[in-house]
């Protein structure tokens, strides 16, 4: 298998809702939700999501639970914040201050404020309004 | 919010099974657990953990949930599969069944064989051994 990862997909609730935090709340530019036209049904997923485009064609994209679900051929789990979490590295204490802040004025829930950690980082994780956890890193010794 | 991410993290059970089944099982390189100079404790928690480099920077974490838990300042939550989705893009149709039946082969259970999407796409999900979802995608709109 070769090391790459082209699409990381985050089960949602209310796709707006989750757009309108990724989007209005955080700033990460997108074309809203695309794919409507692919109707689901009871067994059937919708191809209705959003997709961000991050660095070097990586897509962040948001599906609602529901549909992941069917698509994935798998009954819908409950929200559970320690599955995983997304790692956004910034430049300095003060953007990881700022940052979770804004996180915090758009509706998520900050469960760790910024601190120095053990192996040398300066980070804070918050829960998107899904539950999903971002960590917001600033690493000194990568400058 | 710049539109990056440089770290996926993935809660696991046990780490030394979690990354047999990433290194030896899908073949991913890796230096194996590092980090276990920093030793946790019931409230603080531990750094070993498993990085697997991807494209550009990117890295595919594995840290245990106990400790996922701990450092987001979390209760564990229970293993759930539609919290998301990796998507890993290959060149084939033949590659698709191929990555499939050697995840499986690894251990991993597959959910969804491969097959045509209404979106174009040809893809099959598999949950790796801790449940996480991974679909194996071939589009043939991209070459």
């Amino acid at each position: 298998m070769e090391a790459h990862i082209s699409l990381i997909t985050l089960g949602v609730t209310d796709l707006e809702k989750s757009l309108a935090f990724y989007r209005d709340g955080l700033g990460l530019p997108t074309k809203g939700i695309i794919g409507t036209e692919f109707k689901g049904d009871e067994t059937h997923p919708s191809g209705a999501l959003v997709m961000f485009e991050l660095q070097q064609g990586l897509i962040l994209a948001l599906y609602p639970r529901s549909e992941l679900a069917k698509d994935a051929n798998q009954p819908v789990g409950v929200a559970s914040s320690t599955e995983f979490s997304l790692g956004h590295v910034v430049n300095s204490q003060q953007e990881v201050d700022a940052l979770v802040q804004r996180a915090k004025t758009a509706g998520a829930l900050v469960t760790d404020e910024p601190h120095e950690r053990p192996w040398g980082i300066y980070s804070g994780y918050f829960q998107d309004i899904d539950g999903h956890l971002w960590e917001i890193i600033w690493n000194p010794n990568e400058g």
